[in-house]
């Protein structure tokens, strides 16, 4: 048994059931209602130094990640960012140090109207939890189980450069200045999709945001919705930089299983797929549609029409373990 | 310039005012309106190993004190708890340790009817953030703002049984094992006061908890509320255990300055002294009247009715720094 179901299982052994809980553990974010508009949506991240940032990453990208990440799971959910909550653990009190962390995350939460409401600061090593809320409509919100067989599969922007900017960053490949600032900039600064997020509310039958990779987040949305899926290899949006720099298979390889791009992938039933992409267009938000769901139990892909194996499943390994 | 002071500035220098957010940063929860009949109080707290609980602390205990300490902030804002979120950082899975710490967790939440709805699970230090949230009726929370000169201070249950409990730990005093046993349970297994809390919302004028130390905590009420305070020495409810161990003086110095008791200090108007007193008395909760505020700008204490010094402020470091 993975590490990972193992602690799930301790977590969802809990008796108490709220009628007030529409929505628990296990999807991107939890929903509770408390008016008859509205659902609140929470979800709850930690960042550790050194596991999920590198050690070097300047204080207000650190800010900025710490924001986004949490963001990116109230989009996967269709909810409107609205308060945050964050616990801060310091090695020690840096002022420079903090009006960095801190202007990355008034700059996203200013642009979002998103309000910090209370938190924690306590001395240790480096480490941020953020707990992010968010309003969604009653019965509007998007899951990550109701994904159906015959629905297309989307995901927005590129992906695959946040995975080749840390391997970069560890000097596994070597990347042109011009263009490692580029890729480094969408590792530090990830931009949660919070207005597709909400687009998406009307059309998406399934959602979630690409933080572990996409084979491994696809498996979410196939195991919470039972249906299987198939990639059309050939239609991944991979940029001109990740594929001039591994190569088109290891492009895709990377964009198969690198993690933190946090772009959105998620289903739209046949019906709703030109009302959907219409309404992405108009709001200027590129999407690619790159591949189906079906009634088997597994995920597969092509290339030029032919099967070809999955050769990474993504990486999965106790450190990436998320919740929610 | 404390460091306590120099953090909290750059966290309340944010721009973002949203009109739903009724108390932000600087009282025991935010409070944020989403119905028009009841607000929602958050609280966020972080406990981290070897600064907030001592490293061998049993887990079942720190399961219990993360939840505890989190409802007990619910409490001193006159809440009822209703969901909580959990991030856990792990060096390494440990199911027997895993196994005891949601007991511990879910014993308290089982109790309360409080759901776990979300979190994280990480690899790093040991360290766990409770973001805990409860529904107070609009109008009926207790700030630590209300308190007028006049009111009269009291307190719930005994205090500084917690830090003598600690000072055990550490080797620095001799405390009989019986005695020791029934102290430790007061510092691992605190009883957040959940019932009273939502009992003083008639009453209160204002409230905290006491985590940092009576003298500490209750100049955050004064400095909120623009008053003073006199507390009597005389009448502080000090356990037998406390004032056998240490003697009465350094018993009265440990209930003003130690922490972690979380009992809760609350002001009531001469008005309302006999309906709260009648109304805690019948729900079995003992409170003791333990001085009265006044419009100076200081804490007093007086023993014998003579002014006496305060020889202790109640222990603020960086560690103990906590936002709400």
């Amino acid at each position: 048994m993975k590490e990972f179901d193992i602690i799930k299982r301790y977590f969802t052994e809990q008796v108490v059931r709220r009628k007030d809980v529409v929505l628990g553990i296990g999807d991107d974010c939890a929903l509770i209602q408390t008016s008859e508009r509205n659902n609140i949506a929470v979800t709850t991240d930690t960042l550790v130094a050194g596991v999920h940032f590198p050690l070097a990453t300047p204080a207000r990208a650190i800010g900025h990640k710490s924001i986004a990440v949490s963001l990116s799971d109230l989009a996967a959910m269709g909810a409107e960012p609205t308060w945050v909550s964050l616990a801060l653990t310091l090695p020690e009190v840096d002022e420079v140090w903090l009006g960095e962390f801190c202007a990355g995350i008034f700059e996203l939460c200013e642009y979002y109207n998103v309000q910090l409401i209370g938190g924690d600061t306590t001395q240790g090593p480096l480490s941020i939890t953020v707990t992010a809320q968010g309003l969604t409509p009653v019965d509007k919100h998007i899951s990550r189980s109701g994904a159906k067989a015959g629905d297309w599969l989307y995901v927005t922007g590129d992906i695959g450069d946040a995975a080749l900017a840390l391997q970069a960053l560890e000097g596994k490949v070597q990347v042109e200045q011009v263009f490692k600032d580029q890729i480094l900039t969408k590792l530090d600064y990830p931009k949660p999709r919070v207005l597709a997020g909400q687009a998406l509310r009307e059309y998406a039958t399934s959602a979630i945001d690409l933080s572990d990779g996409l084979i491994a987040d696809l498996a979410h949305i196939c195991k919470a919705s039972s249906v299987g899926a198939n990639i059309v290899l050939d239609d991944l949006p991979i940029s001109t930089i990740l594929n001039d720099t591994l190569g088109h298979e290891n492009a895709v390889n990377l964009a198969l299983s690198g993690g933190d791009d946090y772009e959105l992938l998620f289903t739209v039933a046949e019906d709703n797929k030109v009302g959907m992409e219409t309404t992405l267009a108009n709001s200027g938000i590129k999407i690619t549609c790159i591949g189906q769901l079906n009634g088997s139990e597994s995920i597969t892909t092509t290339f030029n029409s032919v099967p070809v194996p999955i050769s990474s499943a993504g990486f999965e390994h106790f450190s990436s373990v998320n919740d929610d």
